[in-house]
Formats: structure tokens, sequence, C-alpha cells
């Protein structure tokens, strides 16, 4: 150790974060400790920072970073209100054995705690309050000018949207070919970097965002690296160790924060410059570092990854075709036993590109399919623009007629059975959903029926049981009670029927649903 | 050691199976080791027998069986050509230690040695042929009175089937309630076994079947473990011990057969006296005494297996509603790199259950679409019958309308690139399959077309390449040849269509296919 070291050692100060409320924090809120340590050499590789945080005999230990300037930094997300300690570790003389204790208290309005999978293909916050994703994509809008993201935060504030699919790294694409105002590495732009040294200015940034959107209630569902580099930056061609390196790095400072979740890639077998084994690795990388195991996926282009693989805690799916049929999307549930988000499903939009010329009704159709297949669907929106902001990739303002209908169908999800909607008779009724004997909803597409016949899988239905209808035009978003009630009784050893053999008139229109409930008093 | 078995040791006799040809055996074929050896106690459990085969550098251990009677067999299927060697292995005196040479001639006419993985999604025989699934289901064929046996044998003669799903136990379940002429174990009908005490009857008999059924080139895929029981025998309820033993008994006397293939189960997550990690260990059980690497599934009820796990050579699917549509089948693909088979899409028939009522038009629509989707469909048939006769269980004759058309499809596949069909564009035109830019099928299912636009997938495709197209009508099963060529143009980024915006002229029926060829000359 020189003689600099040991000075700077000698003066460092420990600083804790002001209380937040009565408390130094809220439950699954961020405590941070904050301490002064060396600057010399290369504190991002050369000096490990970590602490363990405790309460009872429950320990946590969560990695620091090097925040740049001399200052070190943990953050942690108490899981349990209560007084809690910690004490830090180091490899640097002054910044391990540093103790403290602070108190935790009740979560404040708005904090459910972090979103964790439930009822198998499902999720809910930690709190128990559900939590149904309506997703949308916004690859690059941290990489873009101030002005043009405080316009995506505004258009999200009014959007139905809870998920929003963000990388950290800029995006060289068709209509993004602007290098972004910051890079996370220093370097000289656009591509030579020393991926050992990260831009904590970036990084600041990029929190602040993801705190912003934890603000409007939106899961930032962080793609960790992507393909969309070609050549520009490099960010996709690093050596692994410097893979592995920053993924630590964006872990040890962002996982506190309750609404971030991890998307290993977007399009991982785009990238050519890694391995399936390379994947397997860093999915490691990641959930070993990690404290709190957030959700964590990893999203495909042609071909996809493995999601049984137990450290996934969803499958991220890019599949257009899947979401144009319930009984498609429903197959990925039978091979996956988690949470079915289908992230990519083509965008809404008039690109020339395939991907990106869904008409809004069809986006709108995909939602519902994919909803009624008990799978989560995202939107995107591709609206060719002078500007080149196309929603997709820089956010700024939608423009298309999808999300009105998204934030209808959200309404509808919103008041649905709280554990989630299940295909009833899985490969017999693929337009069937809910929670048996409870709730239904049946989707009927493009098709334009004049009627349905009330009639509904057997399961957990009894002779008597009297149910209301409503008629939901998707499209249109009206809801329409049906006069009366229905009552069932078995028609068959597979369905019930109305005992009077009632049918629902329909209105003759495309992208009808059907809202049946079950009349209890 | 007492004196009855040294006495007997010392009378054994090494017996070799009188030679088949110029050679001992052919390449593919069945050379068996008999040594006659100690019969006191309990020689099934008691007595270890094996042996090595060696051919060079290469030596394979291949496990023995007791066949009662005092007589040890070993069965060993040679890989290759030329000089072999062998030598015993045993825990009783006189049975190890026996050495022996033999040659291996070629493999006769119609032998073209097992069937293996080939192409990632398909199946060639080792010696390269093409080997591309038809199936059928004749669940307890081989547990029936002899004559009913010799008909289903001569039924299949002439069907189009290569390969036949079978269960090793009798199946007690509705138009099943009879005892079966012999058992697999020692003991008392209907339900006192000694689980440690095979009958080698059984065993001669079942193995004799499957013989025959190699002869007809039909692959024998035996379901080693069925719920099916019903509290009749109990052979769903054995204990964890005496399942793996019986695993291993049936592999030792079966796996040098080379159609057999191992299905761990039909409907394993119906058998509720079994979890899954019974699965997991009994597959192992299985995979580790086949010394040939036979083709290994298992097949599911309702809940599917994970088919990604590396000992299975195959995905083994129930589920009808994948087989309605080829975008669906497909999917399976991408999650299970492996072939497909849709072993359950429902039966054609007329029984009162909805899985074996299908019209023979939806059961061989089913076979095209899984054929479609790159994936292969097995055949089954459930017509009542005053003699409760059903050809699913029991075999006998065919009444069906589908299997005349499924040879049709046969006949199709046959001149069909040998390395297997495959979707062009997988997610985005998902009834046009084949080989890009040399060989397509494109299927129209239900609906009456009476034009067909020519338009095929980019992929590999060049302006000025000419087709020749034929129309199928796969019900009426009649081909008939378009008039001219058609020329291919780039029309866009993703298809090309006939330079002269030329269509096909279709009759207006439903199940109609196109099948365009390439015209080099």
């Amino acid at each position: 150790m020189n003689r600099l070291h040991r000075a700077c050692l000698l003066f460092c100060v420990l600083l804790i974060a002001a209380p937040l409320s009565a408390g130094d924090c809220e439950r699954w809120g961020v405590y941070e400790v904050e301490l002064d340590g060396p600057t010399e050499g290369n504190p991002f590789v050369g000096v490990t920072f970590a602490a363990t945080f405790s309460q009872g005999d429950e320990s946590i230990r969560v990695p620091g970073f090097y925040d740049g300037d001399g200052v070190y930094r943990v953050r942690f997300s108490p899981p349990t209100t209560g007084e809690w300690s910690y004490e830090t570790h180091s490899n640097a003389e002054g910044l391990g054995g540093k103790k403290g204790d602070f108190s935790v208290d009740e979560p404040g309005r708005g904090n459910h705690g972090p979103v964790e999978v439930a009822h198998t293909y499902h999720f809910a916050y930690a709190d128990g309050a559900p939590y149904k994703p309506i997703g949308t994509t916004c690859y690059a809008w941290t990489s873009q000018p101030e002005e043009l993201e405080e316009q995506t935060l505004d258009t999200l504030a009014d959007a139905p949207f809870n998920k929003v699919r963000m990388c950290v790294f800029p995006k060289w694409y068709s209509w993004n070919e602007v290098d972004p105002p910051r890079y996370a590495f220093e370097g000289t732009p656009p591509d030579e970097w020393d991926f050992s040294r990260y831009n904590p200015g970036f990084f600041r940034h990029l929190e602040k965002r993801i705190q912003q959107l934890g603000e409007l209630g939106i899961q930032a569902d962080l793609i960790l690296l992507h393909p969309y580099d070609n050549g520009r930056w490099g960010f996709d061609n690093m050596p692994p160790e410097a893979c592995d390196a920053y993924l630590r790095y964006v872990v040890a400072r962002l996982s506190a924060y309750r609404n971030v979740w991890w998307s290993l890639a977007n399009e991982w077998d785009f990238d050519k410059n890694k391995t399936r084994d390379d994947w397997v690795r860093m999915i490691g990388v990641v959930t070993d570092a990690d404290p709190y195991g957030r959700l964590t996926g990893i999203h495909n282009g042609y071909e996809l990854y493995d999601h049984n693989d137990p450290r996934l805690t969803h499958a991220s799916i890019q599949n257009g075709s899947a979401a144009e049929d319930a009984g498609r999307a429903a197959l990925y549930r039978d091979v996956y036993p988690k949470p079915i988000v289908l992230d990519e499903v083509k965008y809404e939009g008039d690109i020339p590109l395939r991907w990106g010329n869904l008409s809004a009704e069809e986006m709108v159709h995909r939602f519902w399919e994919g909803t009624i297949a008990g799978c989560y669907v995202t939107h995107g929106e591709c609206y060719l623009a002078d500007d080149d902001v196309l929603w997709w990739a820089k956010g700024g303002v939608l423009k298309g007629d999808s999300p009105a209908r998204i934030a209808f169908l959200k309404e509808v999800l919103d008041a649905s059975p709280r554990e989630g909607l299940n295909l009833i008779d899985k490969w017999q009724h693929t337009n069937v959903c809910g929670k048996p004997a409870e709730y239904y909803l049946v989707y009927l597409g493009a098709g334009e029926p004049t009627e349905w016949e009330f009639s509904l899988p057997r399961h957990e239905l009894e002779d008597g049981m009297r149910f209301k209808v409503e008629v939901l035009d998707t499209w249109n978003m009206t809801t329409t009670p049906v006069d009366g009630e229905f009552v069932a009784k078995q028609d068959s050893q597979y369905v019930f029927k109305d005992e009077s053999g009632r049918v629902v008139d329909l209105p003759g229109k495309p992208w009808v649903a059907l809202r049946i409930t079950r009349v209890k008093e």
C-alpha cells in the first residue's frame, strides 16, 4: 500500500443516505452505504467491496461498486421491516469492517415490493398484489437527448404499460444511427474503450431513468447485452472477462431497485460473437451476483434458449406466429412451466420490414390471443417518422391505435381473478380461459359471429350455477351486459350449456370477447 | 458355493447359435451366446452375466440375462462387419471368462440397421437410408389370443405403418377387460406376483412379435410402463427396485433387436404411483443398460416431460391440438431440437370419448399438418365393435378410411428429399415446408380455394429458377400435374412469385396440397 493510498483511507468518511421516513429506509426501498476509498490504480478492477446485511439469523451479502471520485457504494433493498445491521468487506484497508445499524419501515404508498413469479405461470408483487405485465418496447430510450427521454416518460405516464423492455447499451441500426450522449465505459468514441473502467455518469443516468419508471409503476426489463451494434462501438464484441465484469458491475449498481428485471439479451442468437456456452456462463454471472433473485430472462431471435434453465424465472420469447393463436402460445406453457412472456410478437407500424408493420387491429388481436393462452404479450410500435423517432427504439410519443385498446384489455385484466388466467381445458377449448366455475374470458377473434352458444368446459361446474355475461368489443372498447342470467346444465361429459339452450346475441363484428362471471348471491 | 452349485457349473456347456450365413451373423443382426449355468436360488437376482464384445480397439459391454431352465444368454448386435470376439463376465463360476470369436457379414437384403436421429429433426437408418416414421398404435396387441395377434400381423403387412406403439404389459381399461394369455412375472394371476422372477415364456413371445415386426420393416416403439392397470395386476405399482430390475431385464433381452425403440411410458404423468424423479431415474436405468443407444422417448398424458433431457433421443408427444395446425406443431421443434413425434393426436373412430372419435378426414388432416411442420404423426383407430376388438389396443383389422390416405402421404414422403421436410420460413409461412429451391409441399387444409398464387419464401431462390407443380388431393389420393412450368421472380424481400403472375388452378375442395419441384435440366 502506498502512502497516497494510506492517506486516502485515513480520511475516508462513512456517509449514510438521509433517512427517507421515520426509519432509515422503507421495506423494498434502497438503503445505501457510501464510503470513501482509494482512487489510485483502477479501483473498478483492483478494489473489492461488498457488505453483509443482517437481521436476526438472516444475512445477505450484497456486492458494492466503485462510483468514481473515490466513492464506494453498496445498495441494499431490505426484504423485511425492522432493525438491520451491516458490515462491509474489502481488500482495501479502511473500506472493510465498517459497521452500522438502520431501521426499515413499512413500505410507502404504491410500494408493493419487487415482482416475483406466482402460481407457476403468473406474477405478483412481493406483498401479494397482482402484477399482470402489459409491456412495451423502447430499446434505446435512455440513450437519447434529454428532451426526448423526458417526453418518453410523459408518454409512459399516460400509457397502459407496466413494463418496458430497454437496453443498457445504445443501438446502431436502421433509424438508429446516432451516437448516444454518454457511454458505459471510459474511452474514445466511437470505438476505443477501456472495458475495465466504467463511466459512473452513464450509470447514474440509467439509474435515474429506472427510478423514474419505478415511480410510474413500471418494471424495467433491462436488456444487458444485444447484437445491434453493427461494428459501431463494439459493445457486442467485448471479451468474455469484460462481459462478466460488466454484468457484475451492472448487478451491483442496479439490483437494489425493486423494479429491475434482468434480460440477458435481446435476440441472443443473433450475437455471432458469443456461443451458447457464453450465455450459459453469463446467466450464472448475473444470478450469482444478484442477492435478490430478480426476475431473469433471455430473449431469442430465431433460436429459442432453453427456458427450462432453472436460473431463468420466466420465458421471454420472440415469435410473432405464437400470438396469432392462443392454441400456439399455450404450447409454451406446457414445455416451460413458468410465466410465458411473448416479448416480441411483431410491432404495430408501417415500416417495410415485416416485423414492424402490424395493423393496430392485429397488434390488439395478438394481445388477446396471448392473454387467453395464459401468457403475457409485449407491445411495440414502428411508425416511420421524419425525425426517425420510432417508439420501438427511441421512445417519444405513441402514434398507434393499439395502446388505447391495450388499456381496455388492462382494465379487463385488472378486474379478473388475481391469480391469473389459464386455459380451462387447454388442448380442447383454446379460446376459453379464466378460473373454473368463477370467471371466464372467451375470445372470438377475427370471426364475425352473430351469436355464441353458452357452452363451457365442465371443470368444477355444477348444474344450477348462474352466470352473467358481458359482450366486450375489444376494438371499440365497449362492455355490454347481456340481460338476465345463464344457468349451467351438464350437456355432455365435457361441457355445460345453458339449461334452456340460450345463446348470447353478438354484433357480427370481429374482435369480440365474452366475460362470463358467476353470480353467487 | 454349495455342492449342487458346483456340480451344475461342472457341466455347463458353451452353446453358440447356429451360423446365419457365410459369417456367423450379419451386421446389425443378433449374435447370441448361450451358456448353461446355475439354477438354484433365484438366478434372475443372484447371478450376474454379461459379455464384452471386441473388434480392434472397440469393445462393447453387453448385459446378458437368465432365460430359465439353467440357460443364460447374451445377445449382441454387431455395429460393424468383420471379426469379433467376446469374453463373458459373471459372479457365477463357469459362466464368466468364456471366450469366442465370430465373423460378421454385410447386412442382408432389407437390413438397413437401426433407426437413428439424423439432421436434428429427422431419422435415418444406420446405413443412411431415410426412415420417416408413419406410426400406428396397438397398445396391447401382444397380449391377445394367438389368432388375433396373427391377424394383426397380417393387417400390418398390408398397412402403411412403419412403427407401432405397443406395451410390454397388458391393459385393463374400457374395451380391455380381459386377462392376457401370459404374464411377465412368475406368480398367481391376477395380482400375486414375484417381481424378482420373470417368465421367460412371456418374453420369448414378445421377442418373437418384435422380430416379426422387424421382418415387416416396422419399428417396435416399446412402451415399458403404463398406467392402464387400474388395480387389476399391479404392474403400474411395482416398487422402484422392481421397476429398475424389470427395465434392466427387458433391455438385456431386447436391445439387440435393431427395430426396438424404448418408450419409458405412455402417459407418464397419469401413473400416480411414480414421481417425476422416478422417471428421471428410470430413464437412466434404461439408457445406462442399453449398449446401443436405441431411440428413447417418454410420452405424456396432460403434462409434458422435459424432452430436452439429453438422454431422450426424440420428443414423443401427446397433444391433439398441436396437429390441428402446423404452426402449433412446429413450436415444439423450437423448444426441443430433436425429432418431434406426435404420438397421440387423438384417434380415428366412433367411441364416445373425445380422444377416440376423429373423422377419417380429420385424422388425415392432422397427419398432413404435422408433416408440414416437419414433425411425425402417429395413427390410431377406435371403432366400436361387438367383440371389443379396437385396433388402438388389440389390433385385428383396420376399419377406418384414414390408412389408405396415410399410405398416399407415405408415398409423397418417400419421394421427398431424403433429409426430411422443414418449414422454409417457420414463423411466417406455416403451411410451406420442403427443401429451399428444390422441393416444396404446400398444404391448404380445410379451405376450398379455387386457385393458389405461386408464391414461395425467398430462401435460396433466384430469379429464373423453374418449377413444376402437382396438385395433390390428399383425400381422393390423386396427383394432377399442372401444365407447364412456373418461373421464380423476386416479388419482395420476403417472397418470390411466378414471373408472369401465374396462379395454380385448384378444384375448390378441401385437403388439397401442392407439390412443387425444381426443374433443373
